[in-house]
């Protein structure tokens, strides 16, 4: 399954970005996928995700480091705008699917996660990996207020792909998926568009709520309170996650319908911002949203938000649109961020958040993601090689 | 329930284009919304669609006439990057949700059309229009391999927003459904990306098989075809329809797993070009999509295309994604057009369509799009004013 990575290049140049990019969509633009840190965390959001949850088929060990292995090659090709393989195949089916061919690599970036079940599912190491399973990587406990769903909730891996043009993040994950047979098949899959900011250079984009989001969030451009924040290291946690980081990922739904016949004077006093400028209000109510979440009220604890709406359909219930947000946090120790800080919002300290009146968490997942390859190695490589 | 037009007015310049239009997202691209035809049809595609269908609450003619006047003023604001109302509104719910604001117009068009349900519901003439129901308005005839599902067909009202970035198309669906509360619900709703090519300026994009869509489109610029093909006049249609066109709306959903085990041979004699270059085959099998399709096969009948890719989570059955194509086709009779072209591809004449081994049609719907508004009339004046 699938050529060495130096004998697929060869074959590549056919699917490479070619002249005739359409005006409008795709792009040239290329975020590196090799590096001390895997691209997709610190880079300046795209405009467009797919999120998909994996669980690992069997337990071969040597299954498993194929599957990095060749997904690790086709994420290299495809960020520099290439395919994962020829597409003039003859007698034999494409390797690439094509349907990006012309678009140009679009600032593509894949980010590939281990979760708790690689290490230990139901009490069976599948891997020979319980050993090293991070401390920072536990199992979320339950939130108040929790209504997860179990078909969009964990998995064995985690791959976030994001892109500045949705058929281009589209075909990344289609052709992951497509490698993967026989070895992981996707547990859920989820689109976003309009992500949280988290660069100096971007205007604030608004949630689904007509909110700016990203106000407080961590910029990309911020190394020093990357490192202190977002960068994993030991001793907190193993050497193969040095330089790597945790994400939390959340699928939080919102009740449009709920949020829509309220003043705006109370949405403003639930968020604790004003809506059109995103200016702080003069007296912000303590269980607004922003107060319960910012650092002062979760002992300076900090996370980089990279979250992404989402639409599904209609919700026949309300009549409304059913959409919420795929809040993806990174951190170096869910323990001491994520955890504190929704155990606050949810009310675990008796006053909770005003926002969870209209939002429900429906699906939740967590993963340890190593730090980024170099050329010929892959990732995971420290831990499953 | 809502300003009338001049009122509404007033109060939208706050939530107009602002000066903060993120880079990247949003545009200050404006489609005119008045004309002798709506905006949506012969525009060059956009890269985004939200489609709704919605059926109207009980039989008020009264009703159905805000109704399609407060959706008018809207979307005639929205197309310019405007609210459709205040959001600074105190200690009332903001009227606009807020969530467009500082993206630009974007190139938002809002197309409007009325299905069969709408002139006769289970043999009831709700709102006393049945006499005045075009011939051309046919309900769609079972097609061999269809596999129709009644939660995502027909509709009383449906809605085509399309834009150039998929927060303004979001949000101008949203807030067409928050204004219709107590008047309509949305039935179905899709979100779409990746459009047909329409337009002699855009390079072809592609579908999720991989092949180019739209070679031999009728293209936006040619108003003698449009005028032959696509708008309707009479005394086929009424006059009420003059300058309108029938919109055939078919959810298509793609075995993304068989095709992609499909050699490339094969998916080229399938569609009947080449994949990458988009070329006819030099032999062309009969039973080749682009052959069973051409005009040359059905009796010189055309139609102007204007489809979206849509993806829709995990296919559980196939492990791979649930993904489709969201075919949106408009002409001026479909008796004529789109039936004739269906009924050959879908094997009435004893040879299908080598295409439908891959796809499956799951959702349809067909609607009487009127003429465009000038500005103080409304979409379907001529019908129900």
């Amino acid at each position: 399954m699938g050529a060495s990575a130096a004998g697929a290049s060869a074959l590549l140049a056919e699917s490479g970005p070619a002249a005739e990019a359409a005006p409008g969509t795709g792009s040239r633009g290329v975020v590196p996928f090799y590096g001390s840190h895997q691209a997709g965390i610190a880079t300046p959001a795209q405009n467009y995700l797919q999120f998909g949850s994996f669980d690992v088929l069997g337990s071969s060990r040597a299954n498993l480091k194929h599957l990095m292995h060749i997904w690790t090659d086709a994420a290299a090709h495809m960020s520099v705008g290439k395919g994962i393989g020829p597409v003039r195949t003859g007698n034999t089916p494409p390797v690439d699917t094509g349907e990006a061919v012309g678009l140009g690599p679009s600032k593509l970036t894949v980010t590939f996660g281990f979760g708790p079940s690689l290490f230990t599912s139901n009490g069976v190491d599948r891997f020979g990996l319980a050993k090293h399973r991070p401390a920072p990587l536990v199992d979320l406990p339950a939130f108040h207020g929790d209504a997860l769903q179990a078909d969009i909730s964990g998995g064995d891996i985690g791959v976030q792909v994001c892109a500045d043009d949705p058929q281009v993040a589209f075909h990344a994950m289609h052709d992951l998926i497509k490698q993967a047979s026989g070895l992981a098949t996707p547990k859920w899959l989820l689109a976003g568009f309009g992500r949280t900011g988290n660069t100096k250079r971007q205007v604030l984009p608004r949630n689904l709520m007509g909110f700016q989001d990203g106000n407080a969030n961590i910029v990309a451009e911020d190394s020093s309170a990357l490192n202190r924040i977002v960068w994993a290291g030991e001793p907190v946690s193993p050497a193969w996650m040095r330089g790597g980081s945790y994400l939390v990922a959340r699928r939080i739904e919102i009740s449009l319908e709920l949020w829509d016949t309220t003043s705006l004077d109370g949405q403003q006093q639930t968020i604790g911002r004003e809506k059109i400028s995103g200016v702080v209000l003069p007296h912000v109510p303590p269980t607004s949203h922003i107060v319960l979440s910012s650092p002062s009220h979760n002992h300076g604890q900090r996370i980089l938000r990279r979250g992404y709406s989402y639409v599904d359909g209609v919700d026949l219930a309300s009549g409304f649109p059913a959409v919420g947000l795929m809040f993806l946090c990174y951190q170096k120790d869910p323990r001491a961020q994520f955890i504190k800080i929704q155990k606050r919002l949810s009310g675990a300290d008796g006053v909770g958040d005003a926002l969870s009146v209209y939002i429900r968490h429906i699906g939740s997942a967590v993963f340890a993601c190593p730090p980024g390859a170099s050329p010929g190695t892959f990732v995971g490589q420290q831990l499953i090689g």
